[in-house]
């Protein structure tokens, strides 16, 4: 996904980066009292990121016939949310950089990382609510709430899953695929299905745009855990050393594990519990892989999602936004970073 | 506030508790893979609490001619999000126990703590919605949703502010109120609006009840601060051990500071920079405290709160609603613990 197709990109990227920084603290004058937590907000968002959760939002109110304008404060929503939970995320991941920039939790300290995290979450039913002023009725936002908080709540569930998984070194496709869309898909789906109620789109069309966000979003994280085999110069058939230390399941190991042999499965063990020098376990790890076709294997799967995304699409009527939704299918499984 | 003098108590105990454990994940069968997010939130939402937020919502929809019935569910986010603040403010603060028992990041571990405080915020948004089936108009919840969300990021910029406050040690009145009145009003008025918007009152009894919140807010959370001085036996006229260890930054401190002279400074910086023995710190400071007429003085300005909560209220016809929400007024400044 390097570039999003779209003149939307920097029309979102505007938004969000002016989003924090025309924000007034609501009901006082701070006379001079300093305001933290401003600028360590402005720090997180202003950073260049995809943008691909707000931009797959307006795509997909257009593509019901929706007016990009009306939604547009709807779609920063997303992005904090999704900033909101990088922020999160690399505290538990312990991930010192972010966007080419050390973590918020690294430049501000993990209180204040925390407390900007949740200022971020409130943001996105703040934005929410400014889609009323540009003429979006009640009903469409009250929907449209309901589907991102549960999008919230979902992705928090992921994230308790995968680290109940990493605890106990389950290699379970089912509870794999269980915590990618949770982890991921929901976002995906819920951007689309709030971006498809916003712009007035009717409860099939609400329901397509969800199932193609569930599929991209799995499919975008299979693909996720793929670029760690492959190298500019093509498919290394290896694990990324990065994966192997911090003992993270992907789905390569899992249906190497799951179609392996005994042998095959004693070897993914000694690797992945840290048990053979860095070298050893990548080559060990390479070879099982081959001999189960798990890097093809993981690949056909990815476009299982993708079929299934663009099949999504076609329930709704030809437009641009549809146009470009479909362009996002292909390039999820083609992305090399 | 030793009991909420109300039947809405039970209620809302019954409700809170039966949220977590009623709430199934969306759009998926599970099929036996754990779903840890719901252990984590359980514990954290059926430790026994005051209850406070919700009940303010209550009694405000009730005090505008609203249904106890159709805002349950608002009342119920109120309290996730309250204790999502509380998962995340033991994180920061390093406090080990809540309500008697191990604070969440003590008995989960700190990721899932954070994922749980997250996964809380949104679970507001989500009982908001709830309002919808109970036949609550989409226009009044779309209001409540801006003014929780607005309420939220305010408690955020009091936390932040806080940790800015308590790191340059500064000694500032106003300071102190507006953290104050961002870090524990904004909720109690965020709740209080809520319910009056959600139950159907005109603007006015909105704005008088949002008022009356934000000053019972600050009246409480002086009257906290002033907990640290006193004993079952009475007032001590010094502060309390963990205040000064913890250099926390309490009204009657700032008030003495302000009045003091050059030398009472001097005392308490030494005090309060950890260069004392924690009794002759005690002595000290109590001293100061003393001649400085803090401990009143802090008394009066909760009064002065007080009084304005009041004065809100009066604005509001007579009700049985009202007439509990001035009960709080007197409770706020008598409670002892």
């Amino acid at each position: 996904m390097e570039e999003i197709p779209s003149a939307h990109a920097g029309l979102m990227a505007n938004e969000v980066k002016r989003r924090w920084e025309s924000f007034t603290p609501g009901g006082e004058n701070n006379e001079g009292i300093p305001d933290p937590l401003d600028e360590i907000c402005s720090y997180a968002l202003t950073a260049p990121g995809k943008l691909f959760r707000p931009v797959l939002l307006l795509l997909s109110a257009e593509s019901v016939g929706g007016r990009v304008a009306d939604v547009l404060p709807a779609a920063v929503g997303t992005e904090c949310g999704h900033v909101a939970s990088l922020i999160h995320d690399d505290i538990i991941d312990g991930d010192a950089m972010r966007r080419g920039r050390p973590a918020v939790y690294r430049r501000y300290g993990m209180d204040n990382a925390i407390v900007a995290g949740d200022a971020l979450l409130f943001q996105i039913f703040l934005c929410l609510a400014e889609c009323r002023a540009a003429g979006v009725p009640d009903g469409r936002i009250v929907s449209a709430m309901e589907i991102v908080a549960r999008a919230g709540v979902d992705l928090c569930r992921g994230q308790a899953l995968e680290a109940e998984i990493t605890s106990r070194s389950a290699r379970d496709v089912r509870a794999y695929l269980r915590m990618v869309r949770l982890k991921t898909a929901a976002l995906f789906s819920g951007a689309c299905q709030a971006g498809a109620v916003l712009g007035g789109g009717p409860p099939e069309w609400v329901q397509a745009l969800g199932e193609y966000g569930d599929a991209l979003g799995i499919a975008f994280q299979i693909q996720d855990d793929l670029l760690g085999y492959v190298t500019d110069a093509g498919t290394t058939g290896k694990p990324a050393t990065s994966d192997i230390k911090n003992r993270r399941l992907t789905l390569p190991i899992i249906l190497a594990y799951e179609a392996g042999t005994a042998r095959d499965r004693a070897v993914l063990d000694a690797a992945l519990l840290g048990e053979l020098a860095i070298d050893e376990a990548l080559d060990a790890v390479g070879g099982v892989l081959r001999s189960t076709e798990a890097i093809a294997r993981s690949t056909a799967m990815a476009r299982t999602y993708t079929d299934r995304a663009a099949a999504a699409l076609a329930l709704l009527p030809a437009s641009r936004g549809r146009d470009h939704l479909a362009g996002f299918v292909e390039r999820t499984v083609s992305r090399v970073r």
